[in-house]
């Protein structure tokens, strides 16, 4: 079935878009990966699933009533901070970190404005990141979730517990053995936690969801989180966090980014992404230390910033070949069009010759 | 009268640029305004209202010799980030956060220079927005402030006491009931806040001052304190905070901004802008809690995120109609100036039909 | 001899394009300058000396093998925020500041992919820079040194001692009086202190090598270091702060950018630099005061941030002469440029006259 189908479907048409922006959080532009990920998060905890919904569907439909770009729209670019800013918010409050729990009243008026928040911030950061020509990524989720993160604490009508979750590696045993749990269970988790699921099970499923738009993509979120596991056990990282999948949920987002999606795939930016995943890595632990102390989540922010660097310096290296944000589609497609142009120019300059 | 008679004059040219600079923090470009907003700080306090002089003066001032823009220094543009940082200066380091005390020999070098720097900050910023076409707002004051703010607190020959104002929430006490002054105190006090006056009266002379230019932004900035303590009020925020306006003052200037003044008023763009005011009030829960342990107070540093975000971002959504600095002057001639052009286009078009 | 003479040199070119980025962290394109100060760090500690090699080969490399701009490698202009980068990550894990320890293996990984990140970070911010003419300076270091520095301290096969260095006015002693040695031994730290070297006598061959390009560059450096001490002494600053260099690397650093290489030097745009070094001064204060918490040292944080905001606005005031960065040589050379231009121009108005 063409997976294009209800893109514009008079009545259908919000449903794919929406779905569209749950797989947009893993540059996944296809409605059929989307609700396999909303599947994923449903096996973990129908609180998540159902809190993933809406964030999804507010923040969209807040594009459409402002009237934004309908093509951003329609491909889910206006949906998927505002997923991840629900999940954020739910997450973060909630006793269980792992299933979540129902949001009062008051909290689910708060997500539906902060939701709503993102499409804002999506908006302004793609304006100023246009002559840059990098895309906001998720930015708008983290900084909106930090912004409406610090005030829920503290606000008498929110109910929020101590923050359940460890949100930095200080907080980890040291010491412990990293045995096979620790890889398999970590890779998946890694993935799990771009949702913030602690579930290594929803993570494999998660992975199955991006396969369905990309191999090279769901290849990447596996590498990404691998190597982010190997590099912290070789660094010394405590085996909790690792297990937990702290290291690598951004790092599997870096590598998502720079491995052939931002980046036309050859060995030069395979390798470039390899650093990149390596960095990431590190990072995650110096800005969770660094956050700790006011006991915010690192969030996608360190995935961002190295991302933001990496690919803003591409366009200075000619060894690599950056792809601009709205010709980015697949890794496979956006090299098969860079290997077109790159023969029909080599023919022309025979041609000429 | 004429309210820009003095604006060329020879000998009072300077006094009216100053004035004007007065208005600006509240986007007025009226001397007479400036003045009456000056005799609401002279109401409060003698010390705040020879501070706010000299920092306008020392700010324009350094303008001029620099041979900024004529255009810009005449409006006041070059002033009002100048005021603001000397009323916080002393503000924030006198025992008596009220009415302020005298400032110290160093103490008033320090301010002089900060407020020179403002100029150089104004500049820059207003440079780096250009091509987004927004406007510096008053973030020029709150980073020379908090830059300045932290030394202060240091230095042998600046004496400093602890800081005596609340900076957050936090540090009301819980459980107060909400009263009738909670209410008109409140908005009074919060437009008061924004030049750091914690007097209610004061607050509503600036309110009248306001008037004398605009209705339509003095009514805004009535809005966008009441709905604050509202807001603040139905979350469970301490009675004391909302009491003394902190909720409020930067929900009002993004009242302000959004209102009719850098967006044409529409029910769209006063939807819009109600949103923004409801999120000013949360992040100002959220960035005084950041702080806090640091202990620098938040300034207006919320409103300008919110605003800047919130029209960045206007520019992509169609629903709304963002005047650029350079033509916005009040709501009521941003609207009568878009209306005209809308009846000119349309009649344009039923020629051409 | 010629000093360009190595720069296209097939197998000398590489020394030539490091000892260039040596040069470059003071503004100095030129190989025997960095020669010069490469002996000076060698002077106090052949580890610094050393690391400061590795730091400045290892981005440049990386430059090379990404493909960047040829005309930047050979200027230097990939090299020196490596070699910061790799002195402080070395500086701040050692438990003698004044020597620095070998780092470990794992350390060792830890500073070349850290050297290596500063290339990227510095396209990145020449690339958001560019439209707005101003360089990228130091912050590619700062940025990159603050996000490794954290992490270092919490990774277990990186064993980092606590900081042995004060990082903060508050870690002095109070009421010391100022002495001779105050003075000549902390303008010496000063310049030291740009490249983590707490020993004066090495300060003192920094500046002649800085000299040996440019004796207006090797002044500012000096007027800069001495009037921060001074500012620092005038405002109740403790001794052994100003003695050790603190207050004044980064207000020598911005005398050095201000005064004649990225202004004209006029009386205006000197006095515009004095300003700037004073407020740099304070505000070394300010920052090192709020990074102090979570241990973090300033680095040129404030250099850049001060030299950043008055270089972008400058281009707003007629009063002073911006030079863009891919135009800045000396402060020679761009004031005998300048004054060539404005002749030619003066000659060419009385033609038309």
């Amino acid at each position: 079935m063409n997976q294009n189908y209800f893109q514009d479907h008079r009545a259908f048409g919000f449903i794919d878009w929406s779905l569209r922006g749950i797989g947009q959080v893993v540059f996944q532009n296809n409605p059929l990966c989307g609700l396999v990920i909303l599947a994923a998060l449903f096996y973990n905890s129908w609180i998540y699933g159902l809190i993933c919904l809406l964030g999804v569907v507010v923040s969209t439909a807040t594009a459409i009533v402002l009237k934004a770009d309908s093509g951003l729209i329609r491909n889910g670019l206006y949906g998927f901070n505002g997923a991840l800013v629900g999940l954020a918010l739910v997450a973060f409050t909630s006793e269980n970190f792992r299933t979540g729990a129902v949001p009062s009243f008051y909290l689910a008026v708060y997500i539906v404005f902060a939701a709503a928040m993102t499409t804002m911030v999506f908006a302004a950061l793609a304006n100023l990141l246009g002559p840059y020509r990098v895309a906001a990524l998720t930015m708008p989720f983290v900084l909106v979730g930090w912004l409406f993160l610090f005030a829920v604490l503290k606000f008498d009508n929110i109910e929020a517990g101590p923050l359940a979750k460890p949100v930095s590696p200080d907080q980890y045993a040291d010491g412990v053995a990293y045995v096979l749990p620790t890889w398999y269970m970590g890779i998946g988790n890694a993935i799990g936690q771009i949702f913030f699921q602690d579930n290594w099970v929803s993570g494999y499923l998660i992975i199955i969801g991006i396969a369905i738009h990309s191999r090279i993509a769901a290849a990447m979120a596996v590498i990404g989180a691998a190597l982010a596991a190997l590099v912290a056990a070789a660094f010394g990282g405590p085996e909790g966090a690792i297990r937990d999948g702290l290291f690598g949920y951004n790092a599997a987002l870096t590598a998502l980014a720079l491995g052939g999606f931002f980046l036309v795939l050859t060995w030069q930016s395979f390798a470039y992404t390899l650093f990149g995943v390596v960095v990431t890595t590190w990072l995650w632990a110096s800005v969770a230390i660094f956050l700790e102390p006011i006991g915010m989540p690192v969030l996608t922010s360190t995935f961002v910033i190295v991302t933001w660097l990496m690919l803003i310096g591409a366009y200075a290296f000619k060894a690599l070949e950056p792809v601009p944000p709205a010709e980015a589609t697949t890794p496979e497609d956006n090299r098969r069009r860079y290997l077109a142009a790159d023969r029909s120019a080599s023919r022309s300059e025979r041609k000429i010759a």
